[in-house]
């Protein structure tokens, strides 16, 4: 009866066979949970909504936490049943263990740990209280936004890590000099090498404040240089990531033609490959128009599938 | 006969027919029209100009609205036969109301809109003066760099979506790190979350104003990630619209391709054919030579297309 | 003789048959000259070095003018034999006059007209010298930089064209919206239309000066989203330059390619082709490597071509 | 003996034969060095630290200097065993002074240079301690980012020179117009061009300090164009190396796929060849889906291959 339950639980936990649509509906209203707490901690900042509905944010935070904390032991419960440990071997006890050091479970417990804290340690309360938002994070689990950008980063790791290297390599050369000929007349700004590192990275990411500046002839000339150097600096990372965006884009059409060429090889495409050809371009967020050019190209590279009518599957030969 | 004035201004208003030269003339006069209104709002916001051309803006802004409420009630009047209604079978009453409710036609009823509010309400004048510069949206229809814009965004709109999405969360991030560490030094600036998104937004975009500026040692090295982060903010964007716009680029030298490989079929090029791709080659914005190229390709990749003189047509074989 | 003068003369300008050494000399000693014209214009605005050298720099500016002149004037009598009329059976007075309206004689003349009418006329000063610095554009003969980015601009003008027109809406509405909103409070920054259109605009480039920075929360609220989408502004015609600078790497490769395609129909590369195929490398700016894979590739897609020995061109059958 | 001694050196050094292992601790070692000595000197440029420390400073100056020094020496001296020299016939004392003038060997003595005058002679001690960071380039050695960077730059040296040099001439114009509209106004700020240059580099950069801006109104309209323009100037840069970082990227997989084909040219990958492959794969930064696809579309492209068993290899004939 109990083994039931959990199934049931983790069905609903990864929206799978009769529990979809509960599983949907959960994600729903978890989703909409973490958008109102992200909400109402931005807005207990402001001294004046703190004041007035501090008892409505007290209890907002207090059921949203029981309702995390609820969320994540059943989580942490149902975890035997996942579909990662479908094949597995291990005891139940191991798969919680497993399940515990994932990074997602990690992130559901960062999402109520601050709260836990506040309400039994005599904390730096402020701390506490904007330590909360880490629970934007849980949202993870649910955009594809996020976990492409993720991706992205992980595909770019070794050009975006070499972009960060030379980055800090002319960051403290900029740093550097700025320091020795601005050094003198204005000691407060310029006073060691770490304290001109905040011109240096304003400067170079072309923010530029304008609260520090070079004032000497030398620190200009300097400071010029440095400043058409930021478009490098800037270019760099959006060179890698434009290529990156570019390919990812010639992949996607790539993973569907193929996918057509496959559905393609008995010479019709059936009315249940049509939908599942259709899931596929949504998945890779193709647009119609390019989707049907794609299964055009498919079957001009290869004849042999033209051996069929396109239209009603008829062998034409 | 008024069935026959209606057909003609439907005529005027798309351009076809014997009235083509006329609608050419009716839409530029618009434009001019539009362009000069929006020139006038933006005159009339200057103190001595409104003084002293008072009189002049008030007649402008009389004959401007009069033409517009004429060309709107036109517009809906002849909307009956629109190229869209041709082959519905829809009562007049209800093409009517389906082009009422039309993205284009709402925009002309917002350009008139406000200044009849202004003659009608004793309202706010100066806010009603310049709504009235929504008019600039009824360019719209005329200018094919607004429609490729709007193609553009609606195209990459679900990474853009994405791109957005994950801005938010990095704002908010950056926004509550700041407020956690410059809240005691500089309660007014930011003094609460909301408020210190104002410094979040303006350094992440990189614009920098320098209004805001992080002062303790934290806050500054705090400032320096979230202002390198800036970098990677802006670069995503960037890197979505030049694939998109390289994409654009393949996708119209294909559509040319393929027409020219349509129009080979029978071995020569017409001149009414040769009219016809330079049509196209126009609408796609290509180059002569760009065309020219694409053309020579074509013939090389269909070897049939061969057979045939490239210069006279004449069967070689 | 005269004629032959003058055909010596134009041979010097056009760099071409036996004086083209002589002609690589003389654009060399004007590319010096207008250089260091441009340094001593420079100079020549700051104060102290305008008092100390004023005799040098009058000094320079007419013997400089002198060779302008008389560069100019030999041009002009000399454009009767310039290539580009070469086939053409116009008069000398009319191939003369067409030189003259031709965009680089235009260049020459704006670079002497200045310092003409300082001799002549007692008009302001410190304008005339300054317009002196036009003379800058008569590198455009010289540097195909200058040429490279004219073309980029021509190709690319209806893109650049339309993504000027949206940013100038985009400008309107935000200049128009922060005019509403902050027209109150700071009525001496955001007075007018126009006068707002400044905040826009360098707000919009993300430049970002801070001299004028909204104030009220509205105001922060509808600069935030304006901000986001300067963004956009900035990533467009990114964009658009980026792929225009894929493309035409890409132009050129093929470029190159066919020249080997062409060059190696009859089997081999001879001594004179390969002159004349380094030649178009270097015209193309191709790396030595890039080079070789592309005819490499031209000999892969074409088997016929491998008949012959590649080193030898001995028929291999 | 003295000579055996002399080659396990170099050996070392190119992390070659037996000592590879110990080559690579040693590089290990180095690099360590290198980063602690840049926070060192650093962290020795804030006055309160260089206060408290001042003798581990001293000291470990002192140290790393001398670790420095010997590596150098070591350096030269085995210099002559290096790979470079294999096959050259040079005398020792020449292949010694060819190496001496290497970059990075004369990066190498700039590294320990400053700290020697430091203890000779009585200089500006900042200055050189400063100097002291250019060892950060010894980092050049062993960082594939910074040769990647260096190699970009040199393969893009011409776009980006041609660039560089358009940027000089609208700065130019930039500073001259500014200096003519706004020098009456602001004597301090726009008193000569190269003054009014400050302005033009910090507003063309997009950086925008806020700290000279113009204030007539003419000033503001040419401002405005020259921010505008500003735009167009971050675009050329990005735009050629987003361009150049598509390029090395569609480089490496051909590099990659023209690696399978030769390899398969037996019919098989043999497990020596595999082991080669991924070799291959990490020098390139490829994804393991990445190369697997380029291998399949190999197959693909050259039918024969696929007489064989992709698996076993066995001949399917």
């Amino acid at each position: 009866m109990i083994e039931k339950i959990r199934i049931t639980l983790a069905d609903v936990f990864e929206a799978r066979g009769q529990s979809k649509r509960f599983g949907y509906a959960f994600d729903a209203f978890l989703m909409t949970l973490i958008f109102a707490n992200v909400l109402a901690i931005v807005m207990e900042s402001v001294p004046s909504m703190a004041h007035e509905h501090a008892r409505f944010f007290t209890y907002f935070e207090l059921v949203s936490v029981f309702i995390f904390a609820i969320e994540y032991l059943a989580r942490v419960w149902a975890s035997v049943d996942l579909n990662r440990f479908a094949d597995s071997s291990l005891s139940p006890t191991k798969r919680r263990l497993r399940y515990l050091i994932s990074p997602m479970a990690v992130i559901d417990l960062i999402a109520i740990l601050p709260s836990l804290l506040m309400f039994l340690v005599p904390f730096d309360l402020r701390f506490l209280r904007v330590l909360r938002l880490l629970r934007i994070f849980k949202l993870t689990r649910y955009s594809r936004a996020m976990q492409l950008m993720l991706n992205t980063i992980q595909e770019e790791a070794s050009s975006l890590f070499a972009a960060f290297f030379i980055m800090t390599v002319i960051l403290i050369i900029a740093a550097s000099g700025i320091y020795l000929l601005e050094h003198d007349v204005q000691p407060d700004k310029f006073g060691s090498i770490p304290a001109a590192m905040w011109w240096a990275i304003i400067t170079l990411t072309t923010v530029g404040y304008g609260d520090t500046v070079p004032v000497t002839l030398m620190g200009k000339i300097f400071g010029g240089i440095i400043t058409i150097l930021s478009m490098g600096m800037v270019a760099i990372p959006t060179g890698i990531l434009a290529s990156s965006f570019s390919e990812q884009l010639r992949k996607r059409r790539r993973t569907y033609s193929e996918m057509v060429h496959q559905l393609m090889e008995d010479g019709i495409i059936c009315h249940q490959e049509r939908i599942k050809l259709n899931e596929l371009r949504l998945e890779l967020g193709l647009s119609v128009q390019e989707a049907a050019h794609l299964e055009e190209q498919v079957r001009d590279q290869h004849p042999l599938l033209k051996r069929f009518c396109p239209q009603c599957g008829h062998n034409l030969e």
